[in-house]
């Protein structure tokens, strides 16, 4: 098993848009636990998530997944996140599931997770998602780059 | 892989009574996080659970299993959620447990999750878990079909 | 694949303290949601940590590696837990991530979770990681041993 030949790989890019109160139409996710009084870098701050998955950069072009999960804070001196989620295709390209979970070291450039299940055209799919922050407006808005590299395909 | 010939399958009902306040007797799962503003289908309601999981569709047989773990509604335009939860057995026929997670997307009429790994006589098991809905009275009970297939056998 | 025979295997404690409301220096995990009122064992308390990793007992030894994830509390009869987290190493020896999820059985004197998957040194990594309670003053510090054995290694 070589990290440089997967069976399958392809980019996507994740948009996240948290709810603030007012905008239900545009907001992908939610804060449904809050940030606790350890440091203040938002540890402990749990976000649900129901995000669009586009080919580009575009939050605006047409999805081609969606990202179902949660992530939250977890560092007291600076901003780190941990994740778990499926990305749910239904499209004429795919159908079918990935399940990710890992950590999501913030401060660094890129940062592994695991593809650890598949469903579907994904079935019993493993692998590796790497993200990179392409775009990031405090908790408000951020946008990944998740290159999804998969070594076990069926 | 033959995604039709799993080299173990078996099929179990999960049964999940949500506390409501005065039931504490009866409930196997709480909610821990409460629905935020984002919509009016529970977008962020997080339920831990230790529910029981039986042969048979009645919630009254003797469980053969116990599902511990949570789930959380997570689409603001319908009713959709994900899990994450092990199947903990503890008789005479197993010993061991499957830890499963993935999306349970509610308008489907079946979803596949994954079967990431397993313990005892799981040892090192991975499959799908494919989730159908029995019944449903509002958030306050469901019962869900469960059909274990593992493609991973050791 | 013989569960005596790992391709891999390791001894790491992980070291929890709870955040009190006034300890920021030393707390390493915080509560981010709080007990339901379903039993009096914590049910659906909900701690989010970002915890040490050392190879011997000592809290004070250095890390080396850091254990980022969450856990909560999910029986009303006895205390009981559910853990997903990510080891992350960055050290001379070992650069990567193991990502483990599965129930704590506290009441075992050990306990078998999976190793869903690993990046870097230990890419597409799968196994077992056994827990034993090795210290624990109520909810305030617990240590525990993590038995990590791997049996796919690439």
């Amino acid at each position: 098993m070589d990290p440089k030949k997967p069976c399958k790989r392809f980019v996507l890019y994740y948009h996240d848009i948290l709810f603030g109160g007012d905008d239900v139409a545009n907001a992908t996710s939610a804060t449904t636990a809050n940030a606790t009084g350890l440091g203040n870098t938002n540890f402990g701050m749990l976000v649900v998530f129901d995000d669009p998955m586009t080919k580009d950069q575009h939050l605006l072009s047409p999805p081609v997944a969606r990202a179902q999960g949660f992530y939250f804070y977890d560092m007291k001196t600076t901003y780190n996140a941990w994740f778990a989620y499926t990305l749910v295709f239904n499209s004429s390209d795919h159908k079918g599931t990935l399940n990710i979970m890992g950590a999501d070291m913030m401060m660094e450039k890129t940062r592994d997770l695991s593809v650890v299940g598949g469903t579907g055209d994904f079935f019993m799919a493993r692998g590796i998602a790497t993200f990179q922050t392409m775009n990031q407006e405090g908790t408000k808005y951020f946008r990944l780059k998740m290159d999804i590299k998969l070594y076990e395909c069926y």
